[in-house]
C-alpha cells in the first residue's frame, strides 16, 4: 500500500474567494472519476470555494456555457461515481486558439470561477498551459490546474499516472486468460495494446506469467524500432521452443523512421496531431497475416484489446483508485494554500518498498511532449521488458487473479 | 441462487470396474475446469472408478497416449485448477475418423479405461457421439458420456450451458463500460462479438443498460438476417436521437442467403466444417468503414471483444461456475449408476424464480447441429434483443459492477 506524503505546502499564497470549475479531457480512464470527486470533496471543505461547477465535455463545456452544480450531488453519488468508469463529465480532444481562450475568460468571470481544474493527459496538461498563459496576457487572475491522468503513463515529470495501474491490470488480466487459452488450442496469437508513443501498458502484459512457459513471450514497443524481419524471425524461435507464441504488441510501434506501422493504414488525425490508432484491428490484421505469409505456422490469430483497456468496470487497481482520488485532492490543497498554478505529480521514493509523494510542479513540465520507457525498462533485443520494469510496475497494478495448474505427473507409456 | 435438482437415476445399471479418462475439447471457456474438477471429485467418491486419468488436447492426446495421472493431483490444486480459465489439460478441434476410433479403443483397452468423459461444446458431442456409436460396432464396452459446454450457448437440449454465463458476464460489463467512454467521446462504436450460429452472447450485451440512454443501441444476431442498408440506416436514426451510438454485432451475422458476413473475408476452415470467425479485427473494420462511408459522422471505432471473452480471469459468474462443476459432478454419476453413455444437460423450470434441474439425454441429441435463439428473444426488426431474453439471461450471469451517474442539475447559464 502507498505511503503518503502530501506536497509541501508554502502557504505563501492566501485563497481567493470565488467558484469553481473541473471538467474533464482527453481519453478516459477507470479512475478519472476518482479525481474528480477526490477535488470535489476536498473543495467542500474550503470557504474560499464557493460554487462547485463542473463543464460537460471539456473546454467544450465552458464555450457552450454547459454546467452541472457538482455541489449538489450527494455523497453517495459522489462515491457511487468515483467508482464508475469513464469520464462521467463527458470528454473532448480540443486544443484551444487565442479565441477560444478569450471566450472561456469571459464566461468564467460571468460565473465568477476563480479555480479552474483540468484532469487529462499531456494533450490536457497543454490545454491548461495554453489557457494559463492566456489568462496572464489578459491578466485573468485565478487559480489554474491541471490534474494528471492517462493509461499510457506517459506524462513527465510522473513516476506513474493515474490510470495506468488499472488498465495495466486489465491487460495484464487479459494476458493470463489469454496465454491460458494459447496454451489449448496453440499457435500463434498476437495482442494490440493501446500506448500511442510509450510502451508501459504495452509492457505490463509480462506480468501475466507465472510458470516458465508462460506468455506474452514476445513484447514489442514503439520505443524500439520495429522490424517486421525481426518479428517473423522472434515468432518462428518461440513457436520452434513452446509449439506456441503468445506477442504483446504495442498499437504505436514503429519503424527506424519513427513512422507508426499502423500510420500508413489509418489516415484520422484530432486538433492535437495524433492519428488514430485505436478502433481498428488492422495491425493485428497486419501482423497475423504477414506470419501467415512467412511462416508455416496454421493457426494465427490477433486481438486488438481496444477500449476495453481503459473502460473495463470492476476490476480497477486499488492503488490506482488511491491515488487518482489522491491526485485530485493535492491539486484542491494546492490551488487553495499554495500555488496560483500548476499540476500535482506522483514521485516515487527510491528504495525496494513502494513510497510515493505528491509535488506540485510547474504546467509547461508535463504538457505536451510525452515520456518514454527508459532504457533500463526494455532488453536488448526489443521484444522484451526487464526485471526493472517489472518491479516498478507490480505495486501500482497490485494483485492479479490467481491462476492454478496441474502438477501433470505423467501416465506412463504401455 | 440456483435450486439443485439432481439428474433421475434409474440405478438400472451395474458399476463397472476399470480406469476413468477425461479430457476437454473445442474453444475454452472460464468455468471449463470446474466441469473438470466436479468429474474427479466425484469420481474419487466411486470404488468402481481406479485411476483417473487426463488426456492432453483432447482425443489427440488419446492417439498419443499422453495422459496425466489427475488421481495424483491434491484437491488444493484441483480447486486452484476449478478457479482458472481455459482447459487445463488442452483442447483440440479435431473429428474422429473410423480409424481413429479404432486406434482409441485400442488405446482405452490397454489402459482398461471403462469410463470415458469428454468435455465440450456441440463438435466435441458430435465426437463423442461417433466414438459411442463406433464403440457399439467394435463391441468395446465402456461408458461414454458429453459434458457440455460453450460460451456459445448453442447446445440442443439445454437451457444453458456452462461457460455461456461468465463469457455473457464479460460481454455486458465491457459494453458497460464501453458504453461509458462512448458517453464521454461521443461517435459510432462497434463490437463484435463470438458466437458462430446463436445470438445469445451478443445479446447478453443488453445487460449493459441501466439509464435510459445506455447503449447497446443496436444489437444485430446471426439469427436474423443482415442488411447493410438497414444498419447504416439504424445508425443513423440513433445517432441522430442520442448524438452517438454503440453497437453489439455478432461475429456470425449473414446475409439473407446466409452466408456470413465475415465468411467472404476469411478461409480458414477447421475439420468440423467451421470457418474461422473469431481472431480477427475485419468484420468490425468493414462495417466501421461503411459507416464513415454512407454517412457524415467523423468519429467512428470498432472493436472485436476476440478470444478474451472466453479466457478473462477473475470476474467469472458464481451461478456459471457452480452450474458447470454440477454437470461433471452429474456426468459421473450417471455413468456409475445409470446409463452407458448420454450428455446432462441444464433444464430450466418454468416460473418467475431462477430453478434448474439436469437431466441425462441421449449422445445424439446435443451433437452436432447447433441451437438458435428463438424468435421470442429477438425484436421484429432484428436489431435488439426483447424483455423475455433478458429475464432469461440475467439470473445466469448474475450481479453486474455497479454504475453510478450524477444527477447533474444544470447550472442556469448567465
Amino acid at each position: 500500500m502507498a505511503k503518503k506524503k502530501t506536497t509541501k505546502s508554502k502557504k505563501s499564497l492566501p485563497a481567493v474567494e470565488g467558484n469553481m470549475l473541473i471538467a474533464q479531457s482527453g481519453g478516459p480512464t477507470v479512475v478519472i472519476n476518482q479525481s474528480l470527486v477526490g477535488a470535489v470533496l476536498e473543495a467542500k471543505k474550503h470557504a474560499s470555494i464557493k460554487k462547485i461547477y463542473g463543464a460537460l465535455h471539456g473546454i467544450q463545456g465552458i464555450l457552450d456555457e454547459d454546467f452541472i452544480d457538482l455541489g449538489r450531488e450527494s455523497v453517495k453519488t459522489l462515491e457511487a461515481v468515483a467508482e464508475t468508469p469513464s469520464s462521467a463529465l463527458g470528454s473532448v480532444r480540443k486544443k484551444p486558439t487565442a479565441a477560444d481562450c478569450a471566450a472561456i475568460f469571459d464566461v468564467l468571470k460571468k460565473y465568477n470561477i476563480r479555480y479552474f481544474f483540468y484532469i487529462g493527459g499531456n494533450d490536457s496538461a497543454e490545454t491548461t498551459h495554453i489557457i494559463n498563459e492566456e489568462a496572464r496576457k489578459a491578466k485573468f487572475e485565478f487559480r489554474c490546474f491541471h490534474i494528471c491522468k492517462t493509461i499510457d503513463n506517459d506524462l513527465r515529470q510522473n513516476d506513474h499516472t493515474p490510470g495506468f495501474g488499472s488498465a495495466a491490470k486489465f491487460v495484464a488480466s487479459a494476458f493470463m486468460g489469454d496465454n491460458l487459452d494459447n496454451r489449448a488450442l496453440k499457435g500463434v496469437k498476437i495482442n494490440v495494446i493501446m500506448g500511442r508513443h510509450a510502451g508501459f501498458l504495452t509492457g505490463a502484459a509480462a506480468l501475466a506469467r507465472i510458470y516458465e512457459d508462460d506468455g506474452p513471450h514476445l513484447i514489442y514497443l514503439p520505443e524500439h524500432a520495429f522490424s517486421m524481419a525481426q518479428f517473423v524471425r522472434d515468432v518462428k524461435r518461440v513457436y520452434k521452443e513452446h509449439g506456441r507464441c503468445v506477442v504483446a504488441v504495442s498499437e504505436g510501434i514503429s519503424d527506424s523512421k519513427g513512422t507508426a506501422i499502423l500510420a500508413k493504414l489509418s489516415k484520422e488525425v484530432d486538433s492535437h496531431g495524433n492519428v488514430q490508432l485505436s478502433g481498428t484491428g488492422a495491425l493485428g490484421d497486419l501482423l497475423a497475416n504477414e506470419i501467415k505469409a512467412k511462416t508455416k505456422i496454421d493457426r494465427v490469430r490477433a486481438d486488438t484489446f481496444g477500449y476495453l483497456q481503459r473502460s473495463f468496470p470492476g476490476i480497477a487497481s486499488k492503488v490506482d483508485q488511491q491515488e487518482a482520488r489522491e491526485v485530485g485532492r493535492q491539486c484542491v490543497l494546492c490551488a487553495v494554500k499554495s500555488h496560483k498554478d500548476g499540476s500535482v505529480a506522483i514521485k516515487r521514493k527510491p528504495g525496494k518498498a513502494y513510497k510515493i509523494y505528491y509535488e506540485r510542479v510547474a504546467l509547461r513540465s508535463v504538457a505536451k511532449e510525452t515520456r518514454h520507457m527508459p532504457a533500463k525498462f526494455i532488453n536488448k533485443d526489443g521484444n522484451d521488458v526487464t526485471k526493472a520494469f517489472l518491479e516498478y510496475v507490480k505495486p501500482i497494478v497490485g494483485p492479479l487473479p490467481a491462476i492454478g495448474r496441474f502438477k501433470g505427473v505423467p501416465v506412463k507409456k504401455k
